[in-house]
């Protein structure tokens, strides 16, 4: 059993330092889906990289061109770096994302979105605290920790952080594959950081992530807004199309609506349905995340199985319309729907993309509207699912065990995580998702945060993984 | 027949100062449904009264109090005007308002919404240049050029302009059913200059509104937003079941799909279908104000009927949705949408009320949501109908063939001017309504403007009203 506890002990005194490099990192809004929001997402990207050569590592910059169908942007940069190069050591590729969701003061947050704000309860209320700058730098934190302690650290890393996550990742699939055999080319297995606990107590190693298919419907018609009241009637208006439209995908109960999609979901096998029940989870926990009981079932199980292994689709929100307070009087001319589905296995990307192009060109056609309709992929991420029975697994599994006392549970992921697959695919090693956060962190919600206890053990769990891995590797112990 | 020359060629002569006035309106952006506006608001309605008093007039600026509902707002106070005494002549309640629509530059203006701009074809664009600060502007004008030419005004005016003609009117009502016996009582009828000619050439009198009954649905769930691949497909999406509601009132041909409405429409009489061939109107001058050809019907009359006799209902739009451009995988946690219906006779507004609150009831309660709905009347004003048989629109339209050498159109507005209707019920005077602008105009829209040509020939027409309605009022003509 590694000797650890110096290591431990360094990341309780370093933990107010921990907490003002988080500070840092949370207060450059590094939003990647908004154009005048660019600079600081590079900034950001420039920032992380001197955190990691002021603990010894090095790092470059790579630069992936302009953003496909947007030009006028860079993409942000993809930070590559390594700490260790000893080939008596194993490798492990580490990755992260440090560009943001968007995040305005009014939309509802209690505290300024950009200052990083921790109450009496140790809650790190944030953009970004938990999603996915506080794992990122959970890294950077134990390598200082094991410097401060006289403890070597057991293996080589190699980071690859990227800042556009939550804009599609654009850029970084092709990185990766021309970087497979070559800055990524020692890689043994790769451990990520960027998604939650299921509850709040226990935490979780996570073998699979639901893909997303994110879609957009413009429907115009009048050249400008018009006034409703001079034309309304006469005239066919945009928003009665796209309402009709986006009204026809999904039942208040979560079914899917659109042909052929249940055709595609792998059916439930009696062992997968034997992980469910000793997963440590409640409708409480999940009814204090949601901050209320609109659930859709009455069981842990079922919600489960529809959060981690059957697809949803959500309408996020129309683009065009009026959005503020008020009454506007107004026949909006333009307006873009925005809707996306979660997948699983065995739906591919092109074949759920046929299936809902089919269904909005057939709807649009059933209105008989003289407006137009235009129908767009923003961006698509395929799902993942990997062997839980690796040296990976068994390593983070008995990582969890020293620091909290538990042994964690095995899920799958809602949320996406596209890059899995792409190492998965491009490197051919063992993907291993080891989170930090809990699920109550409201991650891409108002009032996003990290729980300092999250954080500080999480800096453990993340160093304690480095040793076990590292003997794993070399001696499985199953 | 009015000796008008002398004030014709004033106006012509003063037509750069005027448009300078103008100019300074526009200037002041007097959005009534911005709170933080507000202030803009009570700043243009000084504004507008200094110009009264500037021209010999007297003004009371009346306090209303607090806003209903919103008791942190003030309401706009309500302008109170007087031009002439003379027990001998007969006294004309002039109404307008100096607030206007929202408008942002980023909503696609191609020039600055609040800064008058004339283009070379003589379009003065700007918000509120026609709806309504140029009308209104426009009596201002025509008693200075009287002034100018040394014609007397051959009638007292009394002045009413509001302030919150654009969020409701609130408070007006009181004011006019207190004023009815005291300041307005003078009045022998009443002119409004607040709507548009149904084309660009032809000017009209029109002598009938739509109501507008203005309401939102507000569905709430989740104590927060949500991240759509962690919890879509176990949760109850409040936009599910919005979109499915608004998705129940209206076909894209725009027949209302809410049980009931149909039955309270009056029927058409054989006497009112033939007011529509006469009236000049081309498919070619609806394609052109749209800025397209997404007409409903294709033919005018059918198209003017749904303008002006039939009920419409518009979606206008959702607060707390997403609504930037970009990609955000969120579940809003309360959503509320916004729609209106314009009314015509005989649609009691409670009895629609009724129809709407039950239909959205139902359909709810279909969806059978965990989520909260909520059901509320934003504002309600009733259409409104008038005898065109009387001698203020035997005035009106001889002033309409002196100034433009044309018989007017005798129309039905679908736009509501919610005041028209208590003039008439408060005072018990003959209203009419006299537009200055064209079917063009934009009201409401981006780029809305008002051309040269009307505002000036516009306010030619104001003061030939004014010398035809003096004598038509005293001998009729018919």
């Amino acid at each position: 059993m590694p000797h650890l506890d110096p290591y431990f002990k360094e990341v309780d005194g370093l933990q107010g330092k921990f907490i003002d490099r988080l500070k840092s990192a949370v207060a450059i809004p590094s939003i990647s889906s908004e154009d005048e929001r660019r600079t600081d997402v590079v900034k950001m990207g420039e920032w992380l990289a001197e955190q990691i050569r002021a603990v010894g590592g090095t790092v470059e910059l790579r630069q992936l061109g302009k953003q496909p169908g947007r030009e006028h942007l860079d993409l942000p940069p993809v930070l590559l770096g390594r700490y260790g190069n000893d080939p008596n050591k194993k490798t492990i590729l580490l990755y992260g994302h440090y560009d943001v969701q968007p995040a305005q003061k009014s939309d509802g947050w209690a505290t300024d979105p950009f200052t990083l704000t921790m109450d009496d309860k140790g809650r790190m209320f944030g953009r970004g605290s938990t999603d996915d700058k506080g794992p990122v730098l959970g890294w950077i934190n134990a390598i200082e920790a094991h410097q401060k302690a006289g403890v070597e650290v057991p293996v080589n890393l190699i980071m690859c952080f990227e800042g556009m996550e939550e804009n599609g990742s654009e850029g970084l699939d092709n990185l990766i594959e021309e970087e497979a055999k070559k800055f990524f080319k020692d890689a043994d297995v790769i451990c990520i950081s960027d998604n939650y606990w299921l509850g709040t107590e226990k935490p979780c190693l996570t073998y699979g992530v639901r893909g997303c298919n994110y879609y957009s419907i413009e429907v115009s018609g009048p050249g400008q807004d018009l006034h409703s009241g001079v034309y309304g009637g006469m005239t066919h208006e945009p928003m009665t199309d796209l309402i009709k439209i986006m009204g026809s995908f999904v039942d208040p109960d979560g079914k899917i609506l659109i042909k052929g999609i249940d055709d595609l979901v792998a059916p439930l096998t009696d062992e997968e349905a034997a992980l469910y029940p000793p997963i440590a989870f409640t409708m409480n926990d999940l009814h204090e995340s949601l901050g209320s009981e609109v659930s859709i079932y009455d069981n842990k199980d079922d919600s489960l199985k529809h959060k981690m292994r059957y697809p949803s689709l959500s309408l996020h929100g129309i683009e065009g319309a009026f959005y503020t307070p008020g009454a506007k009087t107004v026949i909006p001319a333009k307006v873009i729907g925005k809707f996306s589905i979660r997948t699983v296995p065995n739906m591919e990307i092109d074949a759920v993309t046929q299936l809902v192009e089919k269904h909005v060109n057939e709807e649009f056609a059933r209105l008989r509207s003289k407006n137009k309709m235009k129908f767009n992929v923003v961006h698509c991420g395929k799902w993942w699912v990997e062997d839980f029975n690796h040296p990976n697994y068994t390593a983070a599994a008995k990582a969890v065990e020293r620091v909290y006392g538990v042994k964690p549970d095995m899920t799958r992921e809602g949320g996406s995580i596209p890059v899995t697959l792409t190492f998965q695919a491009q490197l051919g090693k063992n993907v291993l998702l080891l989170p930090m956060g809990s699920s109550t962190d409201a991650a891409h919600s108002i009032n996003e945060k990290l729980d300092k206890r999250n954080y500080i053990e999480g800096t453990k769990l993340l160093g304690a993984y480095l040793h076990y891995v590292a003997g794993e590797l070399v001696h499985p112990s199953k």
